[in-house]
Formats: C-alpha cells, sequence, structure tokens
C-alpha cells in the first residue's frame, strides 16, 4: 500500500469556493496525517486561502485551470464546456492519469457524474454508475444506493448496486459481509416492481460470499439501520433521501416551536441546552457529508454543495478511508463472484442476468 | 344535504377489532352528533363493545356477517373468500347501495383496495383509483397520493391524481384553489421522468379552475408543506411516506436518549415535559390517520391497523368531512375541465392523454 493517499480536490467546486475546500483538507490532514493534495482551480483564488495554512501548503500541490464548473450548468453544457480544461475535469482526470488516488468535489452533480463517467468509463461488467448517501441510523450508519444517478433499473442493475453497496460497506464499516436489503412497499413476497422481485431471487440464488441479502425492507426500516446496505433505484432513492432530511429538519422546527411556547418549556431548554446541542450534532448531514459515485474507474465523492469546511473534511475523510480500505478492489472481488450465475431458478431472467454481464 | 352523515364500518378490521372501532366511533359521534352508523361483523362480537357507549348505541346498526378478511389474507384470496359476504365487502357495498355516505376500515389495504375496487367501479374517466395520505407539514397538512395503490403511473395518471387531490384538499382544507406539484428529483425542467415532465406540461397548459399547478417538487418539500397537494407515483409515494414516518420517529428516539444521558438533561425534561408531550402529540401518526381511496364511485378510508380508538375517531372524522365538504361532486366538477384539452403543445402527448379520456 501506498505510504500517502492522495486527493485531487475541485477546489471552485460548491456554493463557497476555495476558501471551503481548502480549510477542509486543512481539517482532513489534521485527521488523517498521511494524506496529500491536488487542488485544480483558480490559481490567484487558490493561493491566498492555502497559505493560511502551512501544513496544507507543505502537502498540496495547486494546478491552475481556467474554466469552472457552474452549479447551474446542464451536465452536457459543462461537458461541452469543460472536458479536458475544467477543474472539475482534471481532479477526476488526476484518479484516472494515477495522479490522485481518489477524487473529491462539491460541484454541481449532474456534471460530475456526466464528467467521471466520461472519463473513467464504468467498472468491467457494470452497465452503469450509482450515487451511494451513508444514512444515519439508530443503529450506526448504513449505505443506501442509487440516490439519483439514474432513474429505474432493472434486476441486474440492481443486483449491480448490492454488490457496490456491500463492498463500500466492508470498505467503511469494517464488517466481512455486510447485510443487504432491497427497498420495496410491503415484505410479502407478491408485492413490488417485477425488477425488485427478481433482484431479490438472483441474490438469493447467488448467495454471495461477501454479502448477506435478507430480503425485502420498506421506507421505516431506513432509520432503524435494519440493514447495512439499502438498494433501490435512483428516483425512489433519491425522493427517500431528500424526504428524510426534509422530515429531520420538520421534526427539529417543532422541537424549537415547542420548547419555546412556555416559560417552562425555556426553563427545560436552559437545562436540555447540551442535549440539544448533542442531538443538533446526530442531525447535521455535514457529519454523514460525501456521496459516492460507485462502479467506475475510480473512486468519485461528491461532496454537499453547501458544506461548510466540517462537512467537506468528513467528505475527503470518506474518500480517504474507502483508499486504504481497498473499496475498489473488493468492488472488482464481489462482483467476480456473481459471474457464474447458480443454473438454478428461473431460465428466463438468467438468460437476461447472463446477457447483462 | 343529508341532515344526518351515514358511515359504514368494518367493525373487525384492524389488529384490536370492535373494541376500538366501537370506542372510536363513540368518540367521532361526541365530535360529530349528526353522524349514525352501520358497524358490519360479528354481532356477537359488536354487541357487547357497543353496549358500553348508549349514545351509539341509539344512532347505530349492527350487520352480522359470518366471515372476516384477514389482515394476513392476499388482495385475490379475501375476494374469493370475502366477495359478497364479508365484513369489509358489506362495509363497502353499504357506499354503493346508497345505505352509507362512506366506508370506513382498519383491514387489510390490499384487501379493501382490490374490494372497493370490484365493488364501486372507478369514476367514469378514471383509469385507476389512488390511496391519498394525510401529510403533516410545517404548514399545516397536505394531501399526498398515490402512497401505495398501484406501482407507476403515465402522465394522465398522474392528471387524474392531481385533479383528485385537488378535490380532497378543496373538501378538507376549504382553499378554493390548492397547489399542486408533482414530485420529482431535481427542479429543473431537464430533469425527471418522461411521464413526469408530461404530466407537468398538461397541467400547465389545461389551467385549472381549482388547481394551482406550481411545477415540481422534491422530497425536502413535503415537510415544508410547500404545497398543498404532493402527486406521485405509488412506489415512490409509499416510500417516502414510511420513510417520513422512520425518520420522525428515528429523531425521536435521539431525542429521548440525549435527554437521559445526564442529571441536567434529565433535569431539563422534567421541566420541558408539556412541550415533549406537545411534540409527541405532532408527531402522533393517528392525528392524521385515515388514508382515502380516491377515485371510486363512493368514498372509502383506510384507517391504520393499528390504530387506537383516538385514531379510528380521526379516520371516521376523515369520511364525516369529506361527506359534508362533497368531496366525489368536486373531484367530478374538477375532472370535468380536463375533458376538452387544450389543442397547443404537443401532438403525441395530447394524443396519448385524449386515448386515456
Amino acid at each position: 500500500m501506498a505510504s500517502t493517499v492522495s486527493i485531487s480536490v475541485d477546489a471552485m467546486g460548491g456554493d463557497h469556493g476555495p476558501s471551503v475546500t481548502t480549510s477542509g483538507a486543512s481539517m482532513a490532514l489534521r485527521r488523517h496525517p498521511d494524506s496529500r493534495f491536488l487542488f485544480f482551480g483558480d490559481v490567484d483564488a487558490i493561493g491566498p486561502e492555502i497559505d493560511r495554512f502551512p501544513a496544507l501548503k507543505a502537502v498540496s500541490e495547486v494546478v491552475h485551470c481556467e474554466i469552472a464548473v457552474n452549479m447551474s450548468d446542464k451536465p452536457s453544457q459543462a461537458l461541452r464546456r469543460g472536458r479536458w480544461k475544467s477543474g472539475m475535469w482534471r481532479t477526476i482526470e488526476a484518479v484516472k492519469k494515477g495522479d490522485a488516488d481518489v477524487a473529491v468535489s462539491a460541484g454541481n452533480t449532474g456534471a460530475l457524474m456526466a464528467m467521471s463517467r466520461v472519463c473513467l468509463r464504468t467498472l468491467s461488467g457494470i452497465d452503469r454508475p450509482a450515487i451511494a448517501a451513508l444514512w444515519p441510523t439508530l443503529a450506526g450508519e448504513s449505505v443506501v444506493l442509487d440516490v439519483g444517478a439514474t432513474i429505474g433499473a432493472d434486476a441486474q442493475q440492481l443486483v449491480d448496486y448490492a454488490v457496490m453497496g456491500g463492498a463500500m460497506a466492508r470498505a467503511l464499516f469494517e464488517k466481512t459481509r455486510p447485510s443487504v436489503g432491497l427497498l420495496n412497499i410491503g415484505v410479502e413476497e407478491v408485492k413490488g416492481l417485477e425488477e425488485v422481485r427478481n433482484a431479490g431471487r438472483m441474490l438469493r440464488e447467488a448467495d454471495l460470499p461477501h454479502l448477506n441479502y435478507v430480503g425485502f425492507i420498506e421506507g421505516n426500516d431506513l432509520g432503524k439501520g435494519m440493514v447495512d446496505v439499502a438498494v433501490t433505484e435512483g428516483f425512489a432513492g433519491n425522493i427517500a433521501l431528500k424526504t428524510a432530511e426534509g422530515t429531520a429538519r420538520q421534526v427539529a422546527s417543532y422541537l424549537r416551536e415547542e420548547m419555546g411556547r412556555t416559560a417552562r418549556a425555556r426553563l427545560g431548554y436552559f437545562f436540555a441546552k447540551p442535549a440539544m446541542r448533542a442531538l443538533r450534532r446526530r442531525l447535521d448531514p455535514s457529519r454523514v457529508n460525501g456521496g459516492v459515485l460507485l462502479g467506475l474507474n475510480g473512486i468519485v465523492i461528491k461532496s454537499h454543495g453547501g458544506a461548510d469546511a466540517r462537512g467537506f473534511a468528513s467528505a475527503l475523510g470518506r474518500g480517504h478511508s474507502m483508499v486504504r480500505n481497498e473499496l475498489q478492489a473488493k468492488i472488482h472481488q464481489d462482483h467476480a463472484h456473481l459471474q457464474p450465475l447458480p443454473e438454478t431458478g428461473d431460465g428466463e431472467f438468467l438468460a437476461r442476468a447472463a446477457g447483462a454481464l
């Protein structure tokens, strides 16, 4: 294993640009002193920011790029304007060239996905990439994917998501055989989409060594942390993710309102202040910041556009862990087990599955 | 308008059967003294329960049914065993015959949907029914549909859902032109499913007099109450609903944990107790209990199977309001405006839409 982890950073990405990406990197460096950084973007904007952190500056290189992808660019626009030369492209390309082990960007998700796909290409045997989110649960954290890379998925693609999510859970949670569930509407075998039912059969029959398929789960099982990996197609996954974020904020609002309504409640709030702070920390999206683009020839991390330095540091730290825990090798390893599909079972879906491999 | 509202009740439905359905009815009667009730089920089980509430007994009739639909019956089983003679069937049939204005059941959702469809049939011009949920929001309440009657929906079906949900919002929230949004993943026109984009175009061009189409919304807009009516197909809608329920419980758990962790926090909890009770009430699903089956020749309310008396009373009260506010007439009225589709716009989707009418 390399003695350092090299992280390429889209320095101009996100709502705050270099002020956040550099201070985030400085925080990440304190946590992971074996990191080094490659910043891509406007050298005049990045230079003064990085000067604030001498320790960071000592392990960083800044590569000047004229073009920045805007948060509002459509993926096709971003590719047309920014291919080869934008900071976002070069950040991804650094992974392809082997200059970096992982790429991190807080820029426009659609552009990042499109550029990563064009630049890195999908892993052999994987049809298309997915975005995986880390979901805070009562049991800790789960991997949930796809949260919006694409809409819809057939059975084989859902199986691929399960394999990639399982590898990510092994890399991050240090579990040898993470549990995997398929998100569905009802736990009975008869319910749900045909694709989801077929994916369930394929996962059960494949009985993968590194993945414990437990069956269907429902939306309310996500927060419980019933599985290490929850698999769904991108439309429902994105809606679930954003609904959960919205509901957490809604409950927090209710709580604030009720705690301010009477003198007695305000007194309670005074004593409960440290507890409220702890609660706020647990609900803070920056703690689990960092969606991961899975299924490409390289690891790309998407940070929230609005993330602060702590949030961006968390995304960088996530990338560091996945390199150290060999995410890509784990995906390859698990996917290899899928190739010789079991002979038993429904001929039609096996044929379809085989065709997709 | 009739001087009383007649409610047929599936007395044996739900986890608790007649003990909850009768005491719930007694509570609903106190709130809506112009109600009368028709209970269908085992007369030996219902009789003693109803005897506890003389005022309820005075306005109720009990109709004996040998057969009860089980919570675990599949829809096809329930129909085979329970058509014509089960308590659930007769509860729905009372609406068809005009003996009741609205039917309420806490029984098995799949069976209730299947029986309602077979018994009542869909409204003329409506392709298929939807289940609408009342979603508590920071702004009050919203109607969200479909939350799981069927999987997938084409553009015309989404438009129908918008019309039915709009009518329900008019009946319940007393707004003259409720706002309607289509649930999507991203607010830009370019994003999302083709069906959702086409439905958006159709709603914008139809410019209905009783419905203010505002565009796409995302999962996190639900809890804000950004629209009165949120429209989506049943798979994503069901996952969103259950994810929100799960997240609310998760945050409440975090709060309990933090409030018990230190002596200071426990003291805070002591003073904040009434505020916590108020919060619990706001998060209590029984407050907004009652999914509504829309798009049938009659109103059918689905109560949560695990609802207590207060929850069941809330579902009954919901039914009462919808009868009093003439939900069905409003759906007819709004849907009639859809028939002459505007001449402008994309020929292909108009042809498709016209074909569905």
